[in-house]
């Protein structure tokens, strides 16, 4: 599992700095990694829905929501090309200056969703409450520092 | 993989039904599916330039594209709730009317996503580019007919 990861992470990385040449615009670039964050929130929020109770625990559909979180995990970090800077987006002005701090960020993320994935499959509410709870902390952490409200 | 495939396909359309109480507005069902049509059309776009020759083909990326798209393909359908027909969109009215027919394309769009995905573990180009023309076509009879320009 930890090579898996380790794998994963090395590769999601790779692609990301693959990927700079893959848009064709850099509003592309922003559409993208929005598009993504907005996929992987909508399942990620229905994840703690069922976390803090707000619905009913279904651990079919908590499995569901955790794969695509993790697939989506991969993905919006590609989209914060250097020429997207200059575009309108929620970004503040210090991601750009610190993109190794959101390197890591971006890491913590992608960890802690692999991590989710794993608690999902289990069935085990208790166990994605807990992964839960650590996921949406990188979330925060980032947006707290990079994100415009 | 056949019991697998039509379980997943079953899952995708039990799921898209629950999830119609899963957005809390209209807008966010609209912002939904316009996203995750976002991401699968950018990571299909890139086994398409694969396919066709625009950019050297590599067989890691290209299993990474189409389990993207794969995982994609089962998502959007869920935002075309009765309550976002009122919201600007680019929908044309007869997907309203036809929602059958749509369910029957998507259904064609998540089978070819499974082939694709098949097709990419492979890392056979030949097979990639059959699996991606005939995914192709079903976004584009599905286009054609219920999205404007």
């Amino acid at each position: 599992m930890k090579a898996r990861h380790a794998l994963m992470l090395a590769t999601a990385m790779l692609s990301a700095g693959a990927a700079q040449a893959q848009f064709q615009k850099p509003e592309d670039a922003v559409k993208y990694r929005q598009s993504a964050f907005s996929v992987m929130g909508t399942h990620f929020s229905r994840l703690g829905a069922m976390a803090n109770g707000k619905v009913p625990f279904d651990a079919n559909k908590a499995q569901e929501d955790a794969a695509v979180v993790l697939m989506l995990s991969r993905l919006p970090w590609a989209g914060f090309t250097p020429d997207t800077q200059k575009l309108e987006s929620k970004t503040k002005p210090a991601l750009w200056t610190e993109m190794d701090k959101v390197k890591i960020g971006a890491d913590k993320l992608m960890t802690a969703a692999v991590a989710l994935d794993a608690a999902a499959k289990t069935g085990n509410l208790d166990a994605i409450k807990k992964s839960f709870g650590e996921a949406a902390a990188t979330c925060k952490a980032c947006h707290d520092s990079y994100k415009s409200k």
